[in-house]
């Protein structure tokens, strides 16, 4: 098939986005033959904040219902794909919206959030983070929290999790947990890249990976192509094997500095945790609508018509389905 | 029929309960053969508490899954009726849980909040309550909110509301609203009962009276009968059609003065705001295990058996049906 029949017909979803939402991000997730992706809604945010930016993104269903639509589970998704909509799954980054209360974990699954990240970066109330100088694992509330995941069906996302925390949720999580976007240290090495041997760790315990391309955790870095991306993921394929890998871009389009701060602060305004980096992203992946680039990629190395669509969205489908 | 078989075949819905939740609370429900109620989870709470207070009522719903169930439609209730157990519709006495913001009313409703009363006993951003020294209507706040309310489909308590923001709510609404638990200032002038020209614009305006048993607001106060109270939903009946009628009896089960004291100072624990009775409830009405003897006191006042099946519970249902 052609790179562009084959995209059409594929379930395309992203594991990661944290864009500037809003109409011209909808209009490039249609333009990308966007099927699903896990959109961030809560970073640093508390209890209260992260349900009202929940009620912006219900604005948004309303007002942009012939592009997008909530989905809370799998047939929603497909659905979605029979409508020419794309299926949001509302997302967090971090559980500090979760404050201090197991019961929070069900109000939010009932609002459509599926995939939670443990912590983001720095320590909470569950765990640590990458970029924490210690990392004494899984919190005893986070235990909790790990279990109340489980029962109500949300993802555990590791991404930005920290080494001993991501070792701990793996073992205590009933459920398959993700990182959802993440790099190889085995082609670059940083705090945030994962190891062959945790990369294998979370396979073996069922898990799964979502392979980001930010170019600052590609061994090119701001000269990395959009083939050294699908290198990494074929590199990460090899380690857990075919069904266990997805994407997740980590798309921050339609924002610029002060947003980038924002994240890169402790809580969102403490210490700064990392440099900022000038990103380029990989010519041909530059924004939302550019998804067809990535399925001509893999047509360019070589991969199965079937290896190709279980990687661009049938392994997150059905990853999704067992935790949900 | 006797009353105990009549009892037994309908479906008796209580308009509202604000009893202390818990163990002898649901197995009193299914004593009285009690299949749904309006549960008060909100009287003075913010957005965060009244969330946790639905977390404790989920934590509730799977501990006592065999005597109660979270009713979120009328199919849910006749479902619960069929498998002998109680559905709990949860409502708010107040607004303050939506605090500023109007999206929170979604995010409710979302939970299972299917009637909430616009204020209670004073002012607050939505409007006036009974007790307040003057009433100068629903807000424009509170006209978003009444929008967004019929929006979702959840349904408008006018109980504790003043007769001016009531009027404006009954004028704003393009569903049907009502009193769910009140009593008429036609056999007893009191701040919190509703005259005759206030039940008749409820009616004429496709809403709904469901009728309280509280001593204080009746005539004869605690020397009240059970009798006395059949005779008060008569009255109602009378004004507003059979069809539009329902009773809320206010149980407040399992809770002693610092509970009262609570609901009885403005926003828990201001200003008092009307004397505290010594409420006796009417004998064979001491507890929610004693629906039964509503339906018996019923038949010795020579209803029919449609008449009782109505206000016991299908009136409560079909004006549900058209709200949700």
């Amino acid at each position: 098939m052609t790179a562009t029949s084959l995209h059409d017909d594929l379930v395309v979803f992203d594991g990661l986005i944290i864009s500037r939402w809003g109409p011209d991000i909808f209009a490039a997730m249609r333009e990308g033959g966007l099927t699903a992706a896990n959109c961030t809604c809560s970073v640093w945010e508390n209890f209260r904040d992260t349900m009202l930016n929940i009620g912006r993104w219900n604005r948004d269903f309303a007002a942009h219902a012939d592009k997008i639509v909530k989905a809370r589970s799998v047939a929603d998704i497909r659905r979605a794909k029979a409508e020419g909509r794309t299926a949001i799954v509302l997302g967090f980054q971090n559980t500090s919206a979760f404050e201090d209360r197991v019961e929070f974990v069900e109000l939010f699954k009932e609002q459509g959030v599926g995939i939670v990240q443990m912590t983001y970066n720095t320590q909470n109330l569950v765990g640590s983070g990458c970029y924490e100088s210690t990392d004494s694992g899984l919190s005893d509330f986070g235990h909790d929290i790990v279990a109340e995941m489980n029962r109500v069906g949300m993802l555990c996302d590791l991404s930005h999790v920290g080494p001993k925390t991501s070792h701990d949720v793996i073992l205590a999580s009933k459920k398959p947990v993700a990182y959802s976007h993440c790099l190889p240290a085995g082609l670059k090495a940083h705090p945030r890249n994962k190891t062959d041997e945790q990369l294998r760790f979370i396979a073996e315990h069922e898990g799964f990976v979502g392979v980001t391309m930010f170019p600052p955790f590609l061994a090119a870095g701001n000269a990395a192509t959009i083939d050294d991306y699908v290198a990494a993921i074929d590199y990460i394929s090899n380690l857990v094997g075919e069904e266990s890998v997805g994407f997740g871009t980590d798309f921050t389009q339609g924002y610029g500095t002060p947003f980038f701060e924002y994240l890169n602060r402790d809580k969102g305004d403490g210490r700064q945790l990392t440099e900022f980096w000038q990103v380029e992203f990989p010519e041909g992946l530059k924004t939302i609508a550019d998804y067809p680039n990535m399925t001509a990629a893999m047509q360019r190395a070589g991969w199965s018509d079937s290896r190709i669509a279980r990687v661009m969205g049938e392994n997150w489908l059905s990853l999704l389905d067992r935790v949900w």
